[in-house]
């Protein structure tokens, strides 16, 4: 009996845009087992995207479409009122846009997490939640794609009644509040900063379940997959003191895909 | 012995934006067996691409990928100097983009045509050809896409070289020098625009292999497709005299893919 | 004493982009009196707005900003959740770029209308109100610009409040309910079809104030200008007649502007 | 009689986009006296150049537009081959939309400069030379606007033909050819990397005319302005030791603008 417990630790990665760089991306994918990648719509040009999954093929990362609004100038961070049915072909072009590059460096996209305004808005609006699951179910043909979303969410509830493998996530460096939803960005304390807590923190809720809220209290939170910010000043060094917390821990890293 | 000729008829399609609309999209499905959909560079919002594909299928037109420059403002009629790595990547984005979208119709893109400026650099700009003959070797795995251009091109003779099945194209309506070339737009004659004799011309360089040029002299030509234009006005009417002219003479009008 | 009653009658314009062609502003810049002129975030590639520009000028027409969100792929019509000091300079840049261009032709821009989402958004939105407010006034310096909006709205109190000339518009084409409010375009009736009802109903309301709701009902309605769709088929002959029944009805047409 | 030697160093500011960040501005706006602020063409959002404006009023630095090609993946540093009219209409977008901003922070656009593949396109190509001193001579109005460009180029000769102030300019960082050209970026010496070599050459070019090319050989050239680069790493220390040199020899730093 294997009673090793294991985690997946995904970043967002690919958000480059022709000249502006953004995040370490070679630095993150010896560290992290599945890589958010962008699509083109919030960031990454298609040589952009094309290097970072030729990079996470060659790290065995696990590839994701990182699906977002069409909003450039605002990073996909802005909340577009899209009509269902065009947000249904948006996704399902970067979706195909994205594992067609990723299939000629030898790999594949294996699963889709929206990105920003659209991760939030899903995580509520039914119409928008119900465009991006039908398209995954669309592309996915007789293979059902995992997709990577908040636990509670509507867009996790849309996505296991139709069928797609859904995969539970938690912030490493994001408060909670006591009733288990993140603290708002406007909030003072809404992220943390120090490693070593992080990692700490990481570490208790792979191989316990909980975490502890901003008031103190203890939260059940059910995770397969730990979310790493790679854009943050200091962010690859975040992420080797989780990895190395959770290896000391005897927590197996590795991708939530096969 | 089948003695037929055979004859496809391509149009540029799918090329409308958002609220903007262009071309008669299904009026030309009911009478080209070869699309050239836009990918989204020059011309294509998702929806429309999306639209674009499920009115091929539905009317049993072969799907190409009409990729272009990056350019919406000048439609992909204007040169850009796009290094090459960059341009191989934007046009396998493209390629996966469409393809996917076409394989979730129940079809899929069966070969490839450059757009706009794009073909024309093609002709002979050496590094832009052979970064999108690139790009369709990559995409293609053990398949080999094949690929539309003008006969002559640096783009066929790379496509060729590559392994790639090659396309000739003739254009319908437009004049063509003595020596083969087509004539300039910026010349008052380039464009022929009655149906009747655009229609004879047609049949005479389908079932002879002969063209007259603008001074008069008789050309060898030797075409595998003809392209038509979809987004002039009477676009459809010239479609229709074409393809009944063909069917008088005796040609099959069909699909160069299988 | 002159009692003579006038009015203004304002259209969209300059809503083309690039290669795609949106709507008659020739044939519109020949009967309205004010030119909601795009400014390229929704629609208007410069070039288009500089002939629009020298179109309003030769016909003596006023010509306004009409500003709206970043977003050609969907025409300025989903609202977009952008943070308030964003929108004050997103609508800061294209009134300066609008009115340069104007300028360079011997005009100005002499209003600012605000278009489609951000136009609905703007009427009960206050920050995103008070954002495309405090951008007039800080644009305007010593010379307050005129705003154009929906009588009742967040959008006009607000800027009455900053001392901004406030301009009441009424849709000439449009079903309003009994409260006033326009007929949401979901619902069947909410566009008026027949240009001789249209011409009629614009006569009444400019005449004597009046406008017959859905249900039946009279309704008052204050308008300092009417708005004529210039995008739709049958725009111009709709709006030839309304133009024709105010002057039957010795109702003078000008701009509102000096 | 005043003997001071004069100079003015200039940096393309203004350069982010959205989320991702290019160079130090605040920086260089404290080191600099002219401010090539983009457009929102190239780079530069709305807020981005609200923001540099109102930096460069606050620091008594110059603000000049930096026009570029519509060419956000490419940075503008893609050859473009727009159409001069397109290219007139584009450059009078941006100058008129910078010119308004900067105008409601207290300050104004004094100068012009291409950025990137458009600055190296004006040089020898005569029709979009053309377009952008029409441009500029077209937004002027009554009071010539200068123009900052590469002495030797048709952009500077069409440009004093038109009867606008040319600024000649040298560059720091750059290796120059024998015949006073700039060494190519792909050659291996293009650019300098020590400050103190670079601080020399400057305050021997200032002070002299004077410049050493690649071969050894000393070159003749004139120069009103200096380019120093805003968007390496070490371009703050660099500008900071240009400034100090300058000012030991006794040159006085102050924009050629009044």
């Amino acid at each position: 009996m294997d009673t090793t417990r294991t985690i997946d630790l995904n970043a967002d990665l690919g958000e480059s845009f022709g000249q502006w760089r953004l995040g370490d991306d070679a630095g993150m994918l010896a560290l992290v087992t599945s890589a958010n990648v962008a699509c083109g719509f919030h960031a990454g040009d298609p040589r952009t995207l094309l290097d970072t999954c030729e990079g996470a093929v060659r790290h065995g990362v696990s590839i994701g479409a990182q699906v977002g609004y069409h909003d450039l100038a605002g990073f996909g961070r802005r909340f577009i009122d899209v009509a269902p049915d065009d947000l249904l072909a948006d996704v399902l072009y970067q979706l195909a846009a994205l594992d067609g590059l990723a299939r000629t460096c030898g790999g594949r996209v294996s699963y889709l997490k929206p990105h920003g305004a659209l991760y939030n808005t899903v995580v509520h609006h039914e119409e928008q939640a119900d465009a991006v699951v039908q398209a995954v179910v669309r592309y996915s043909g007789d293979t059902p794609l995992p997709v990577l979303g908040l636990p509670g969410s509507v867009f996790l509830a849309r996505a296991e009644e139709a069928g797609l493998p859904v995969v539970r996530e938690a912030f490493a460096d994001r408060a909670y509040t006591p009733t288990g939803t993140l603290v708002s960005r406007r909030e003072p304390d809404a992220v943390l900063h120090d490693p070593q807590q992080i990692a700490a923190r990481v570490v208790r809720l792979v191989t316990t379940g909980e975490l502890v809220a901003v008031d103190g209290s203890t939260l059940a939170v059910q995770a397969d997959s730990i979310c790493l910010h790679g854009d943050t000043p200091g962010a690859v060094e975040m992420a080797r003191q989780v990895r190395a917390a959770l290896d000391d821990a005897g927590v197996a890293v590795r991708a939530f895909t096969p």
